[in-house]
């Protein structure tokens, strides 16, 4: 059997200007990157204004498990489906982070013959969005210690900076880190730290802004600390916003990519899923909305966490209306759910995969509840069982929605076509009465806990110290509209990674709040979240090289 | 009169691919990174090899003063004056660090007439060869810090270690940092700092290395410390240099851009010229001899830090003979060697510039004795009288060479027309018995002596304690061979940036030695060098933006 990067390189690539023209978009409107990928200028994005939009499609998935899902190999298997069965359809997904590849082998978009080429560039440099973020985050921070080094005309109270710096690089030695020491030539010495690229708001604002000037407001309202009084300091301020969108100009347009199959996929931006909303940029989607009949996109982690991001952040604020949501299963992780230890995969037991279906069928009451149709996309593997399938498809008929087998993985998109039409038959000739969980007027601390009980099943959330007072100060400062973005664990409803299943009835502790006034959200941290991951052990690093004929070895 | 970057704008640029098709490159030897700038593809520089080279032409300057002295204006002037008298001629210089831009107004790529476009993405993140190195350079940090972390099976000495993190920006905070702190999750606190990324070893290495598997060699062989009784440890210990690789395999292959009258540029690689040498990349310039009669570049700082570096380190690893060298000299330059104030440049002064000439003929002196003709290229500026023309004539042919008037900044190539006949002129039919300052027998204290006494004519240089002995322990190592680079203001022949014109018989201190095994050779530090720039109190971010076109505003 071939492995993804086996079956990746012997992809038939086209060249990128013909994916672009099936498009409708000419050698102009496209900034090549090699042969094989391409930005789709401002311009190009600016003229398809007015278009009326395509139907989109989101795809998420249970709650995750060492088993895996397949959420992004499915997105891709169903995006070559519907182009096969005559839907003209672009798939939007994120970009990797390059950091975390150098610690565990990883990369690949998607998988088998449901992948996104090329592969190996999507998991190293791309086409430099991330290095720009990167940039632009760290010119802010230089800019803060800066100021205070010339005085601190701003009086910024060094021990109240929020804005950390960032590296794609996983790199615990910078989580805590002493600065400015070695004397006076270099500043005020003050404790601060390094988060992954990723985490950075700025990787929020790129995927959330409309275009350019959105961007740079954006960027200006980031608040970056505050005053020994409170009063909040932002990048604007320093006069930072105008360089770090100049820094940011390449990186704001979509990247253009294919699918094994040759269909058109725009690969852009790559927000954290836990302290951000984990999705893809606006404006790829916008853009492919505005070039399709279908896009098919999907959010971070399982739908508690990425699909409540999806609708309540990134929907509201960029006026999306979604038409489906496809869940992801397979047997393998429903029986995780259902407790089966994963050494036990092996054998079949459609008691465990029945178990495991109540993790399934919560999150198919919470899509319904934002009011969207749902069909479930059985991800197959060869070990499933008819007796485990069926288990499956009881279960989704009990919540009124279909599963449908889809064999993408090894077959391409002929194998999710059964798929595509459940998708098409849902969609068409339906409206949609999509709406978000909660409005734009209810209070921050009500918007948490209406997610906590109402997506998470919790009881109640329990405010740690000075939390309902912070959120209520952000409140009077304007910020009172904003969604909230909870960080989580992805592994489970509750903040026990451990607890799988649907459990009900628990506490969900907020420890602290953070404004990302930029990006436009307040984060809510529940437990434990890593924003700067470590080096395993034996890191991926070792192993990955060139071989003889400059290939890359090891990344995957 | 029209800014550079208005110039600029105006600019009729050649799709890329054009100009790659003047070299001889089919649409398969490049990888496009957008419409006007490109990759020239390793396969591609790989079946160069065997082609009989061009002319290599040196371009450098009398020791830098405020009042400029236009050295790449006059590299590109010369190349399209070169292309214009019939020479098919491409020009090589180095690309530009994207922090710095950020302090001052700066960037540009030649001035006026003479340019290399496009500027704007020049300054800014170009192809992203700046941020491979930085993640290349970081991944090895982040793997020594993790390879502590997790036992620590080399015994790295955690105060031993040379290898510090990198970032390409001017943020003087992390100059001197204290890391892992916060805990056992995240490692062994040290104190280590930031330097910017042009003053990485991994930027010296990729702008020496022959092809994909030399790099890699000098990879592994960086030093990134020392255990307690002083073994060295090396990259390819910590089994780093595959995986560095990978992240450079891209970066290694040269940028081809376009000079304003659409001739070959190649832009590549950009190490700094005080503790590096200097000089675009091998890869560039040899890929260049091979596809033209003539290559025109340039070597950073006045001729007795770049020159020297470029002829004893860049020309000796990779087996170039240059032809001849062009020594750039302004009427104002020479002045405020002689001793005139900046305030006082508008006056004309002949007696001035017979003063200062005296650092002219200096250069002039040492380039002789490397056996290469030399040419004065007098930068021409409407304020020159013909007096003080005259002076600096005079000063040349005492020397036996001549100094030849350019208009390149406001006329282009047309300009250089003179100065292009007059390098051809020295070049052809006539044999260069070019050599070096230096055997690469000579040991390492003994180098840096020579340099020091034969071209800054010092006296003698001064060993701190301890510098012999760490030069003899790393001779016994194994390193006796190398060249070395020495670490130097570039204003003046002395460590006393103050003292222009030709001083002689001072003493130049060696206050610290550092091998920079993968790179090749030892960096000698003589006086204060700064390796991480800080912001001034205005920094150009708080002015740079995009304007209403969407173009750049500030940057220049």
């Amino acid at each position: 059997m071939m492995t993804d990067i086996q079956i990746a390189r012997q992809a038939v690539k086209l060249p990128i200007a013909e994916v672009a023209a099936g498009l409708g978009l000419s050698p102009a409107d496209i900034l090549p990157y090699g042969h094989d990928k391409a930005k789709i200028t401002h311009a190009a994005i600016a003229a398809l204004q007015g278009r009326a939009p395509g139907r989109l499609v989101l795809v998420t998935a249970i709650n995750p498990t060492p088993a895996g899902e397949g959420k992004t190999t499915t997105t891709v298997g169903l995006g070559d489906a519907l182009n096969r069965i005559g839907k003209r359809t672009t798939i939007c997904i994120r970009e990797a982070s390059l950091g975390p590849n150098f610690g565990m082998k990883g990369g690949a978009a998607g998988g088998g013959r449901a992948q996104i080429v090329p592969m190996e560039d999507m998991n190293l440099h791309f086409t430099g969005d991330f290095h720009a973020i990167t940039s632009a985050h760290n010119l802010l921070a230089a800019m803060i210690d800066n100021h205070i080094y010339w005085g601190n005309e701003l009086n910024i109270d060094s021990r109240r900076i929020a804005w950390r710096r960032v590296m794609d690089m996983n790199d615990r030695a910078l989580r805590d880190v002493a600065l400015g020491l070695g004397g006076v030539a270099n500043g005020f010495p003050r404790q601060s730290g390094f988060d992954i690229t990723v985490a950075s708001e700025v990787m929020a604002i790129l995927c959330l802004a409309r275009d350019l000037a959105d961007l740079q407001d954006r960027l200006g309202r980031i608040v970056i600390g505050y005053t020994r009084d409170r009063t909040p300091i932002t990048a604007r301020d320093l006069q930072a916003d105008g360089a770090m969108t100049v820094l940011l100009k390449d990186a704001l347009q979509p990247n253009l990519v294919q699918t094994l199959e040759n269909n058109p996929a725009l690969v852009h931006g790559g927000p954290f899923g836990n302290i951000a909303h984990g999705c893809n940029s606006v404006i790829a989607t916008r853009a492919a909305l505005a070039m399709s009949d279908y896009v098919v996109t999907e959010a971070g982690f399982g739908a508690d966490l990425g699909a409540e991001k999806f609708l309540d952040i990134k929907c509201r604020m960029a006026g999306l209306t979604p038409s489906v949501a496809v869940l992801v299963a397979t047997i393998r992780a429903l029986k995780m759910n259902g407790g089966t230890a994963r050494a036990d995969l092996g054998h079949q037991d459609a008691a465990a995969v029945t178990r495991g279906c109540a993790n399934l069928g919560r999150h198919i009451e919470n899509l319904h509840g934002f009011g969207l149709p749902v069909v479930v996309a059985l991800n197959h593997f060869d070990g499933d069982s008819p007796a485990e399938i069926a288990a499956l498809q009881d279960c989704c008929a009990a919540h009124g929605v279909k599963a449908i087998l889809a064999r993408h993985w090894a077959e391409g998109g002929a194998g999710a076509e059964d798929l595509a039409r459940e998708v098409t038959a849902l969609v068409e000739g339906n409206s949609v009465d999509f709406h978000k969980l909660y409005p734009d007027t209810m209070p921050l601390w009500q918007k948490i806990e209406t997610i906590c009980t109402r997506i998470y099943r919790a009881a109640h959330a329990e405010a740690a110290p000075g939390v309902r007072e912070q959120l209520a100060r952000w409140e009077e400062a304007g910020h009172a509209k904003m969604p909230v973005c909870i960080a989580k664990t992805q592994y489970s409803f509750t903040t026990d990674p451990a607890i799988r299943g649907a459990p009900e009835g628990h506490i969900i502790p907020v420890r602290e709040v953070r404004l990302n006034a930029g990006a436009g959200f307040v984060v809510a941290i529940c437990g434990e979240i890593m924003t700067m991951p470590g080096l395993p052990s034996r890191p991926a690093a070792q192993t990955i090289t060139l071989d003889a004929e400059g290939q890359v070895e090891g990344l995957f």
